[in-house]
């Protein structure tokens, strides 16, 4: 009658508190109420009941949905056996991925696969660039986790539709982009083949970030939805189209490609807090509600896509959207678009077109800073239970019971001992 | 049915898990054994067998001592209900204070009052020293915690038996006792009136040492029981005689006076490390049994009363048995003695002479080694429970349940900020 | 020419960064500008330029208010020897109490004698009346820390002005006041003597307090500043007065009085998230510029003093300013008033009336969520070090050198493991 | 002058510690003695003087190995210039590798190719054997961080070496085997291909056990220096052979082999304390004296390969040399051998025969136990610096910089946040 707390289909859980007086036999009739209605319990524990008498008894159970239990009527019953009932939360818990291996399931949800071209765009009618779309996407949906990233050999128009965006853009990053973009961008040169001639391998810059940061890149064959792909930052993977836009319009592109990827957004995942910044909006989406993903695909709309922060008391850009935009990029720093100071709570809530420049913007005052934001604001969350990323196994947990707990707090001790144990050697101590 | 764990009667708490399988109803039953014996649960939890199928739980209760229960019948009943059954513990918990304010209760058990002397006391045929005992020993027999402590008007004569130890023992401590002893020394002579011709009051003591450490003194009229003596030191509690030796014998006594305290004990006290290593003692006394309760005392007689350390490649001594006798101090840094490294679980097993100089010394590595080898110890005892001081109620607090864990991790969660504000702070960032 | 950071005297503590390259001497000229003008340096540090060559120094030097340095200056001497220097703060520090003794100073700052009424005050032409608060004033004016509070022997006439008060307002309590105060308002009762015929002792208030959450009391002989009144809650101590209001009109008072502390404050210090709230407040005013301290007061007035918070559903008081005053306990919770969501960053800014009902309340969430917005409000405050109470010691640490950090390192290494032992002893493990 | 402390080839890394009294420029006159000399420093850090007047000095320098300065002369002179010099430290740090990908640099270092067997190997005259040795040998030595472990088609004669190895051995672990790895093994049946008729690949074993605990396997063509094994284990890597003995002796092999490694070590890896011991010896290995290495190696010895534990009061074989081989397997839990408490500091000081069974064994209370006293024999070693592996980029960090201390104080923060808000989600709250 216990089960584990969340299987592969959505699940109804709810908590419910009921307090019991100090004589034998009173748990018994509760838990009865529930036993007869063939209920699995996944949490039972007791505290000393706040009103000096008795005890207060906390209950978990877990329903598939579509067999949803008549909580009302359960909690009428419990109510003649016991002194009070209250229900503390009915949460209905979508499917997410416990291990990183889980991440190969998205490909078969991809919106629209690679191949298949909205009308106006500017490869539609160029069956050539199509095939050459699909053949790409294949990688991607072949793709299994553990597997090195298949390299693509980019044909020379390939290699001069990217090699017009990079030089356009790269003039523009020393004055327009934040600090971070530009530490990390000669690393990238160095490392990852980063060159007007040549577009990198994801393969290459998937080792470069997560030797730096943990993050690593997964292919994609088109658009996963919010919910897939904020999953998948909950396990520090970013997940990257291999294409590349049209040579028609080098500078125009209405979704996603490599162009974007590689020059908007992997430089920020090599910096720390802004890979632990996408990690928290990650680890927020974990069994969240639709609207509660609606509102962290915001979140990451305007930070990771169009996000501005101040340094050095100016104005720089880190999003990719931005950082991948000629036109949007010097834009956003103009005067002509409102600014407002980051705040998940109200930017979660902003309407924003997709089509046009943004006409709001929101301004971080640092990474670390808009961590500790979105920390506060996952925590706000419905969720009825706690999340922990374990970096070794690469597993999601669910920190609903003791011995998940122990695990944290042997990490913990473990590192508060290396803090301790780095203070003494720096004074010459044992 | 549930009652809080510990009483001030002593108690025996059991813990027993068992296994039932995954059908409703099968905790119910194993709980009606528990419940027809009206026995009253203190903790009920779950997890998944690790046998990877059904659920382990983990049941405590405590029944007063003397109406203990037949655990062996009710095993065997539970066993006719569930898989299988441990009973993993069954522990006789001594009282113990919870409350720093329970420390009032110890002197009605004050093991010989304080004028009562042996028939070999240089005092016991002097009827006005055995007066003036009795006069000072109401001091402490009235004391109450949150009083300041009376100061005592000390004759002539009295301060003249101080004044001959202090000359000879302040004569050696500059290369027999420990660094920290050293370095607290002129503190003490400078804060607390520590001269040859003035004996120090303990309330300007342990105000000192409440303001280095947290430390604190409490007047006592006589011996206590190791257990009582041990259960102050876990809140931070050191309890001191205030009466002196007969002026007949300046340079013995068969107990401890206010010389053995104030020179041999205070200034160690006043060491971070050394503090600790006292509160670790302390905090593992806390509800052991008589046999480990005996064990902790024969450390704290090895370390606290008659402890070397090694410094600088140099033997040093920081017991107070040795730093208020001007005969073993010198003997024990000599040949003589036979020297072993300490290890609390060796030590603890050591016999020791209480009439004639040790012929065996442990020596500990630094008081932060010593400190962690206590832990070490203290986690091996036989207590079914983990105990923890609040240093802000000054409550000995049992972290058996969420609540009290709660309030923990709370502590670790603002501390471990502070430290990254620190060093955000330390390379000017916010 | 390195001092300790802070001293009695406000100090400009200056924080400046210098990159020097990778060959020796160049360190020993840049210091050697310091060195030359007498300065003395608090802190030097290095570590490897984000530039990738060369390194980066972080030196602090304290300077006392009036004897200035010309930084711009010093600044530009150093850069002809650095390759870029910058200031990252140049800070005024205002005195600070570092040991709870500290506040001892206070009473020579209060605003306003006891006595000394302003002309509206009920009180103003009772002659008898003045002389009784001046009696009971100097029972603050005398105390020092470590004693006792010595109590009142209240006459038949104040304590039936407290009566009055006590009864209309315990009838309001059920219904308006929050949670936490109506659980603790039974154990003063029960503890302290909180009676209609009887005004209570602050004495065994604070004995009570201390034991619940370690919060304390003093008393104070009338208004003190805002600086020196939040600084005190930084070592979780409430300056209460003693004296209660006019006969006269028993339901109205234009200041503090023993109706309003232990009627409106006294019951919330019992509950740990309040305390840790209060603390928080106080632990932000530390050091914190004027300008700081008037929006912490802000902070504090919205909160303590005015604040709503929202319990199961409903609007509750928790303000003592509230709960101390019939009238405004009722319009508070009614429609009348505007209510917003706490939050520091915008009440802190809101100017308010300190005659009439107050137009605009802020409702917090819950006392945990308050703190941890305290908390963040707290570091983002100008101050360029951090800061640390040590409950042990009570003193308030600056977390500027490896020592003090190596302290907190320890505190958390030991939470971690008493955790860790926590979750084992639970399930039968050593 | 300030250099990054560890270099790829050896270093002596010194720390010395010295007093200035409190005047301007007495800094810059013992610096001066360094720069002179054209050392780099790697560290300044003042703090006050437990003396009480002027600051102390800590200065660490490292210089290559060979080009050792005179630091005699250094100190004579420092001495002119400064109250008081100690060496705290003369450390020769071996190189170590700091990134997971530097494990590639050990297979040019494997001792005694895979196919040079020794004249008594059972496999030394049958060229077929040698050949296929050699075969499997180089899928390691061309092995690259990253890449997934190519699979060896295993011929009939292998697997039924194989076989007889297994059938032997799975008879004994119900009954001879830790409770650990009876647990895991139908794990490994059910995901690995554990069976008597197949060899299992090292590909699907890495994935299980990356799934597991993080742990990952390395193919290794020989046997590797006790240095870079452990060095490995710090990065959570086995470096595990691929090849299998010569099937003319089914039961016996000189060297480790894959029957070894799958059956003896595989299982162990995947239980989470386990684990976290191994890593333990592992970290303590990372720039250790070669003396040391040599102790740590012998601790390896006596646990992960022939170690023993008492399970529910019964003595177990864990290490993988018992568990690998029938006859000891045996005998390692007969009356024959001396079994003693595990305690690294006396086990590693044991000598041990090689090629006999063990006279001698050391059990081993509990993995967690183990790992604790592991951590305390690393902590124990000389080396004068701390070391971290950060889990997300697979690095060693050496904490002796604020960067690197933040962000462990970071993950503390984290980690403690974390338990927080679990233990509040269990009582429903916010």
């Amino acid at each position: 009658f216990l089960s584990s707390p969340i299987d592969t289909d959505p699940h109804v859980q709810t908590n419910i508190m009921f307090a019991v007086d100090h004589k034998p036999g009173a748990l018994q009739q509760a838990l009865d109420v529930l036993g007869q209605r063939n209920i699995n319990m996944t949490r039972i524990e007791s505290r000393p009941s706040k009103t000096g008498h008795g005890y207060d008894f906390y209950v978990d159970f877990s329903t598939p949905k579509g067999t949803v239990q008549d909580v009302g009527a359960l909690v009428a019953e419990l109510k003649t056996k016991c002194e009070r009932v209250d229900v503390l939360n009915s949460y209905e818990v979508p499917w997410f991925p416990r291990k990183i291996k889980d991440l190969d399931t998205f490909s078969s949800r991809v919106l629209g696969a690679g191949a298949e071209l909205d009308s106006d765009h500017p490869g539609f009618t160029d069956p050539e660039y199509r095939a050459r779309r699909q053949k790409i996407a294949e990688i991607a949906i072949n793709y299994r986790h553990g597997q090195p990233i298949p390299r693509v050999d980019y044909t020379a128009n390939e290699v001069a539709t990217w090699g017009s965006v990079f030089n356009k853009l790269t003039a523009l990053y020393p004055t327009h982009a934040c600090r971070e973009h530009n530490y990390v961008f000669p690393l990238l040169v160095q490392n990852c083949g980063y060159r007007a001639d040549n577009i990198p391998q994801l393969q290459d810059i998937s080792e470069f970030l997560k030797d730096s940061t943990g993050f690593s890149l997964r292919p994609v064959s088109g658009l996963l939805s919010s919910r897939d792909f904020l999953n998948g930052l909950a396990f520090r993977v970013f997940h990257s189209t291999q294409y590349i836009r049209h040579h028609s319009k080098p500078l125009y592109t209405p979704e996603p490609d490599i162009c974007h990827e590689l020059l908007g957004h992997v430089p920020l995942f090599a910096d720390p807090d802004f890979a632990d910044f996408s990690h928290e909006i990650g680890l927020a989406s974990i069994g969240a509600s639709d609207e509660e993903v609606k509102r962290l695909a915001t979140c990451y709309w305007f930070t990771v896509e169009f996000g501005l922060c101040r340094q050095d008391g100016k104005r720089k850009a880190f999003g990719a959207g931005l950082l991948s935009s000629f036109g949007e990029l010097e834009y956003s720093l103009s005067d002509q678009p409102e600014v407002r100071p980051f705040d998940p709570f109200l930017a979660s809530k902003q309407d924003y077109p997709i089509t046009t420049y943004q006409p709001i913007y929101w301004e971080a005052a640092s990474f670390a800073a808009a961590k500790e934001q979105m920390r506060s604001y996952g925590e706000s969350l419905s969720r009825p239970f706690a999340v922990h990323f374990n970096p070794y196994s690469q597993n999601i947990e669910i920190l609903d019971n003791n011995r998940a707990l122990l695990e944290v707090a042997k990490r913990l001790d473990s590192d508060a001992k290396k803090l301790v144990q780095a203070f003494k050697k720096g004074f010459g101590e044992q």
